[in-house]
């Protein structure tokens, strides 16, 4: 693979302008200062969740693989950077031969994570690690909030599939990676066909008011529709009157029909009625799909309705009210040279002010209690406990600058379900607490 | 132009995929019940502000120009719809020829808007303009929504500039987007690189407090920042002990020093010292920039401290606690034929349950007290009101097919200050309030 791969529904030839201006003086004065080179180590981590929620999830990986991958200055780009004289020529130089060479590890897509977890770790040196801070944080703030909140919307419906329909609440390019988060979330399918193009998510969609609305009568709408995509298609019962719709609907698609939507009113009401109607009119296989600002609340409060499917758009792709995760990306060690043998030592910003970070490079492992429910994040520096030897929670994503862990989309979809399933029972509790395990703190001796 | 431009760093060759299903589907069956061709209107308009806010800024329309443009359905894609069987092969011939012809007219960018303001309205046929819907709304919802947080920050700030550092806190091309609606709201500079190359904003960044770290002393990385970015830099000064960092970065810089960044702590009282400070080291020219999940009322609070400029990341690019706009795009008018003297019947979704429209082709315009000051939002179908035929909102955007109103960026960003100013003085208070001028509605007798 050599093109940028960013879920978009075309590759584009680099990431590296997906950086803030910082980075690169700050390279700039490194390779001045002669320690651009000396060995670093950067982590990834949150120091709190959102408020009132209970567990992260990490998703985007896999997007910051490829991002990390594709990051090349080209031509275009440094003549953009020499034009601006952001950096020298020495500086240009550099960039102009830059791949990253160095190892990343961190925890796989879909698993679940708390405050001081050590999300990704990026090691090298400073030069080649300091570039790609921005890049990392856009992709796993805005893939992990959506994550977040498709989870648990995904807990509080259960069984019943979640269709993603949020593309037009956010930016186009935004929208596909929300759509792919929440399919790592639980979702099962989405309305964005530039998802279902990059990622190979199922696609689904029939109809809107304007196509009712387009017609002389409600009736031509939907024969029209019936006719091109058949009895199981799901016809929208609310441009007017539901009642005369459904009745309508089973009239001109038989009891064969697939299902009707509902996209306003009180939900929980209305689907009473339409399921008492559509059993009445003998369409008792006929499923309803209701959608209209739902939430996690909004759906939970139908668990009792006789509900198919919830299709699921602004809440999903602004993040439930939490639309960013605040991860952040900072320098934890560092040597004084490029010597792999010289020690990291452990650094940390030290200024009061409620930003203070842990030094040292970290390991982090999943506490098990004797039922093998999860019981404590321990987040440490130096050696591992033998007791947590094989519950690291950190994998090896990139070596020597080469990707060592693609996926398909369905192993970390799959990966989340089984680790939201080994928390605390309390983890999916919708009503706002604590993180549903703590984060524990062991300092070793060394931060190497 | 023959590429796509969604503000990214690099051109894509169609934004057809930025669709949701549904819309592709209505198409198929209006070809087949012979309703695609019907002349139709749609209209963009939101039916509330965010809760609390006192006026709306419409941003992103430039970007919804490229992208109707490039809205083509390339071989590559034709081949995924027909794979996928979302379509049939009248549908696929149908769209291999699409090119949007119709007549778009909207707000001018920057200009503000309230609740029920036909932003922008698509005239067309049904077929062509149903497809346009979901990368209309998600430009405009997101864009808008970022704009409108820049506007109220920029008035927070009065003269003092704003620095847009959010990148990192939103997916990577809609940083790019935000850098984009927030320069258009008020803000004068970016960290985003990409966005500094898409759209010629200018940037701007010196260092983070992983290079105070990789250094051995605070000293030498402040050293080694003058020496390559000039004395002119801006030196973090909150990495360890603030008055310490202060005293060293002049010893280091001397009086000229550019600036100081403060990026943690209790902003007011720490920017007084360190203004204090600065002036007793002689310093007295040298800026303080701070930083530090600032949002317009944490603006506005620091409007009495000695602050030269703010840096705005996540409550900026997450909309200030709005990250979308709810703008949607609704058929409101169509005739029973393609035929241009066919009457246009005005047409709105009916069904109870709180998301009525109002049906008919729309003009709008803000009528004025004899202060020239906006008194209401006026939005009408059928004949212009004599005395607000100069008041009118919307113009031409897209002319049989043919975008006709390019502007650079600076035009939207003082049109959108000159909209503001027009505003009664509350719409820039912080508060929560009802939307500034009211929307008043005048039917006339035809939709046409």
């Amino acid at each position: 693979m050599n093109t940028a791969d960013l879920g978009l529904p075309v590759d584009v030839p680099s990431t590296a302008l997906f950086t803030d201006q910082y980075e690169l003086t700050m390279l700039r004065a490194a390779l001045k200062a002669g320690t651009a080179e000396r060995r670093s180590v950067f982590e990834v981590f949150t120091r709190r969740l959102p408020n009132g929620r209970r567990y992260g999830v990490v998703a985007g990986t896999g997007r910051v693989l490829d991002a990390v991958e594709n990051f090349r200055f080209d031509p275009g780009v440094l003549g953009f950077l020499r034009e601006r004289r952001i950096v020298d020529e020495e500086t240009l130089e550099w960039l102009a031969g830059y791949r990253f060479s160095g190892d990343i590890w961190g925890y796989p897509e879909g698993e679940v994570y708390f405050p001081g977890s050590p999300i990704l770790r990026v090691e090298g040196s400073f030069a080649e690690c300091v570039l790609l801070e921005t890049v990392i944080l856009s992709i796993l703030n805005h893939d992990s909030a959506i994550a977040a909140a498709a989870s648990r919307m995904a807990s509080a419906a259960g069984d019943r599939p979640l269709i993603e329909m949020g593309a037009r609440r956010t930016h186009e390019l935004a929208a596909v990676a929300a759509a792919r988060a929440a399919y790592v979330g639980g979702f099962a399918t989405t309305s964005d066909l530039a998802a279902g193009f990059r990622y190979g998510i199922p696609t689904v969609g029939t109809s809107a008011h304007a196509f009712t609305l387009l017609h002389d009568r409600e009736r031509d709408a939907f024969q029209a529709q019936v006719e091109t995509l058949g009895r199981g298609t799901t016809l929208l019962v609310d441009t007017y009157d539901v009642a005369e719709a459904v009745r309508t609907a089973v009239e001109v698609a038989g009891p064969e029909l697939g299902a009707v939507r509902i996209d306003s009113g009180d939900l929980l009401l209305v689907a009473h009625r339409v399921r008492q109607q559509l059993d009445e009119l003998g369409a008792t296989d006929t499923k309803i799909i209701v959608t209209s600002d739902l939430d996690e609340y909004a759906i939970a409060s139908l668990a009792a309705a006789p509900v198919d499917a919830y299709g699921v758009g602004t809440q999903l792709v602004t993040g439930s009210g939490h639309p960013t995760s605040s991860m952040v990306y900072k320098l934890v060690a560092r040597a004084d040279s490029a010597d792999p043998k010289a020690p990291l030592v452990p650094v940390a910003k030290k200024s009061s002010g409620g930003k203070m970070s842990v030094g040292g490079r970290k390991w982090a492992a999943r506490r098990l209690d004797a039922d093998g429910t999860a019981e404590a994040e321990v987040v440490g520096t130096g050696p591992v406990p033998a007791e947590l030897a094989d519950r690291q929670l950190l994998v090896p994503l990139v070596r020597g600058g080469t990707v060592v862990a693609r996926e398909p989309l369905d192993v970390p979809r799959e990966r989340h379900i089984a680790a939201r399933a080994n928390l605390p029972l309390s983890a999916t509790q919708l009503s706002r607490g604590e993180p549903v395990i703590p984060t524990e703190y062991v300092h070793g001796r060394s931060g190497s």
